[in-house]
């Protein structure tokens, strides 16, 4: 790295850090300059590096000031989906998200990846390349259904942090957590019943419904406080809901961590319709707040509750290791898990179990929780810049996505369509709902370390969509004109 | 190595290579010992080795001799399943044998694990160590969801030994063969369907008809040919036959190659009826004669073929990287695909494209499929010598399982329990039969190359067979005193 990139990411540090707050003027170029042993001119270029970032600001006359923060966009209002059993669609926007795999020059905000450049992650490297090389050959090998014993033994240890006492004997191991929606789906639901969901909800597990025949019954939801519960217990009472299945702890996509009291009502609303909840936790480990929130599983009195996770999110989704809880319903999802795919792969569950055992999961976590927060500060104040005027965004408690919420006649799959030539993506909002629903909203992924890269991927998404909104605009001026 | 057992080795693949012939006389211990520099004691020492393996015997006065081959078991018969379509069931016996991984001393016959100790495997595992350290952390990240375009690059190329030409565009990855059958069969079927199926055939694949609701309709199938095309064509005309799902090469269990003027006829007969074939090749490459045998899908000409395969049997399960033609229904499988698991995990996949790509498959496989004739061989020579009279026995023609069939009335899921104590297990035949027939029957795996471990397992399996054919035949000699 040159020297004054080495001094801009020093100086972006600190900021980012809060050691100089909005407002405050920075160093002088000559202060820096003897501090750090390098020339006027290499400071003078670590500046403009940090001002094109946006991290500081020249005044004339007055040297460098970290900007005021920009006035955060407005929260999204409760989602209002249809509030009936439909069928799910978007299988074809969701294709052209995963199709393809990641790469080149080409800057994907929409999928779900984390950021697997971590230098954390190191120790996994060399725990992969330890379990190929094994002379005793378990790597190439069957593992047995359950999956790894000293994996699922690690498991155990990092789900008391959510409050769950779950013995390794309870848990089975799958290829990832859409393998543990899936089958768990399948254990508990027949072709025409119905499901509640959150809404908006992972594509993944909607297309699972969709797959299977199900019908989806999309829940009105609060970016803050998760899914209304009123409008769960209408639909209860009026739909035979076989299933709840939502994302209570760093909600995919909205971001919000479902407070404790309502977890518990749900909880006991479930009871009451006698009705069993499918959790999915696999972002509840990169909540910002420390310690992690407790998931609904840890308040299951009954054995109501199958929870689905993985490291998908929290370590590397290459890994392929998810793992479901599945309760009552153990029997039934092993036999499933074995005609899905038959037994997980060794190799991956051997270095997680290495990567976690060796005690450098902790450390990994707390560095991603801590970047992913600073990043959605970054990524919040790019959209107030960068996005149109009215633009809403969520304020995500964990994880790593963005939920932003544009005109109500924003269409955010023709966004897409236009950033091709661009070489940056979204996830269309419409792809979270079960209708199609949200085609005015999308999700944007802040994970990535690179932030140049990003912000300037944001920078280009703004810019259409601020075309877009504008010719919006001038439509509805015209209609008014004819009018 | 010690000395003895390095001459012990050496002489006992010479005679495996068929350097010395039954019958043949053996060199003397004394030619021996001036060959090899090594005492008359170390050479006295091997012989002892080799005749307790059974590979030489020794005649008073004569010297050693490579024994006369025992006279081979007679194949079994034809087999006569249930002909109207039943309901699945023997799960529990089928949880059995993949509950627990194998290891420890626990001699595992039963399951379907390759030899994974194979020096030109080696390569591999220097792939797999590769793709998990390179630095642009392909290996973590997400692959798209067709899987990688070099492995599918390789597996087009590998397919045209089996006459079938088939760009990478129409494969998808699968995690193992299993994902690719049980997706196949969701594209395809509903529940309450029919399946027309190979008896006795893979459990993986007739747990999977039980999972989805279908009903499994078993065709009686010849040791020597495969399928009856008679007994199909009369099953389909009195059932609304929806599949058929079958192993034509290298059969699991039954080692048969269908010869191809068959494969041909079953395949006009599908045309006729309008129904698609399930063709399970995951065996195909394995077979002893070159060139493989063709599949049914090289002479598909009305895009009616799916064909499943894997790298679990050729390479490693552990790898669990499989793949699916899936003809017309492409679009169908890819969404069952992701709903089913997501992409697949890279690094495999990497370290495949690798290993293929670098050459390294093809000495592999040649030398697997010699190995597993040889074994082929001394595994028949172990039954005839070491399992009741009358026992009956397939003769493989390519991958590495022995089918046996005992006494009408013997049952070899009560042979498995008694193994317990001697810690061999083998595969009981029940779980080869949607209606659990077979019971008189069981699978042994000949791959795994610590051939003196795999005798005594075999020994201990007869003797225990011994024991119970012959309480069998005393009960019913009681049952003549009585009568």
């Amino acid at each position: 790295m040159k020297r004054y990139a080495q001094l801009a990411a020093t100086l972006g540090e600190r900021i980012e850090q809060g050691l100089y707050r909005p407002g405050d003027r920075l160093p002088s170029v000559r202060s820096l300059s003897e501090e750090h042993g390098v020339s006027i001119s290499t400071v003078q270029q670590a500046y403009r590096v940090l001002e094109d970032a946006g991290l500081v600001e020249p005044r004339p006359k007055s040297g460098f000031f970290v900007p005021e923060r920009r006035p955060q966009p407005a929260m999204p209002a409760m989602t209002r989906p249809a509030q009936r059993p439909v069928d799910v669609s978007q299988w074809d926007q969701v294709l052209e998200q995963v199709r393809h795999a990641p790469g080149g020059d080409f800057v994907q905000l929409g999928r779900g990846t984390p950021d697997i450049a971590s230098p954390s992650l190191k120790p996994l490297q060399r725990a992969m390349a330890n379990a190929a090389r094994r002379t005793d050959l378990q790597a190439l090998g069957y593992e047995g259904l359950q999956g790894s014993l000293a994996l699922r033994e690690q498991i155990s240890r990092l789900m008391l942090d959510s409050g769950c006492q779950v013995p390794p004997s309870e848990t089975i191991i799958t290829t990832g957590c859409q393998e543990a929606l899936a089958i768990t789906l399948r254990a508990i639901c027949q072709p025409g019943d119905i499901v509640a969901i959150d809404s908006p909800s992972f594509h993944g597990a909607m297309q699972t419904l969709k797959a299977q025949g199900l019908k989806a019954l999309e829940i009105p939801t609060d970016p803050t406080n998760g899914v209304s519960l009123e409008a769960l217990e209408l639909a209860m009472e009026q739909w035979p809901v076989k299933l709840i299945l939502l994302t209570p702890n760093c909600n995919n996509p909205l971001g919000y961590i479902m407070p404790d009291a309502r977890k518990r009502a749900l909880l006991s609303l479930a009871q009451r319709y006698d009705v069993p909840i499918l959790e999915d936790d696999v972002y509840g480990e990169l909540a910002y707040a420390y310690p992690r929130p407790r998931s609904i599983k840890s308040f299951d009195s009954d054995d109501r509750v199958l929870l689905a996770s993985s490291f998908s999110k929290t370590v590397a989704p290459g890994l392929r290791t998810g793992w479901v809880v599945p309760g009552r319903y153990l029997d039934r999802i092993l036999h499933l898990k074995y005609i899905a795919s038959g037994t997980c792969a060794p190799q991956p569950q051997m270095a997680l179990a290495e990567f976690v055992g060796g005690g450098h999961y902790e450390p990994h976590i707390r560095r991603m929780r801590a970047q992913y927060q600073r990043h959605r500060d970054l990524m919040t104040d790019w959209v107030a810049r960068y996005f149109p005027e009215g633009t809403r965004a969520t304020r995500p408690q964990g994880g790593f996505m963005l939920w932003v919420e544009l005109h109500p006649q924003f269409d955010s799959v023709r966004l897409n369509r236009e950033l091709q030539a661009e070489r940056v993506q979204v996830a269309a909002g419409s792809i979270f709902s079960a209708a199609g629903k949200y085609r005015n909203c999308l999700r944007m992924n802040y994970s990535n370390r690179d932030l140049p890269r990003i912000e300037e991927a944001v920078r280009k998404v703004g810019a259409c969509a601020t075309r877009l909104v504008e010719e919006l605009h001038a439509e509805a001026g015209e209609d008014v004109a004819l009018a």
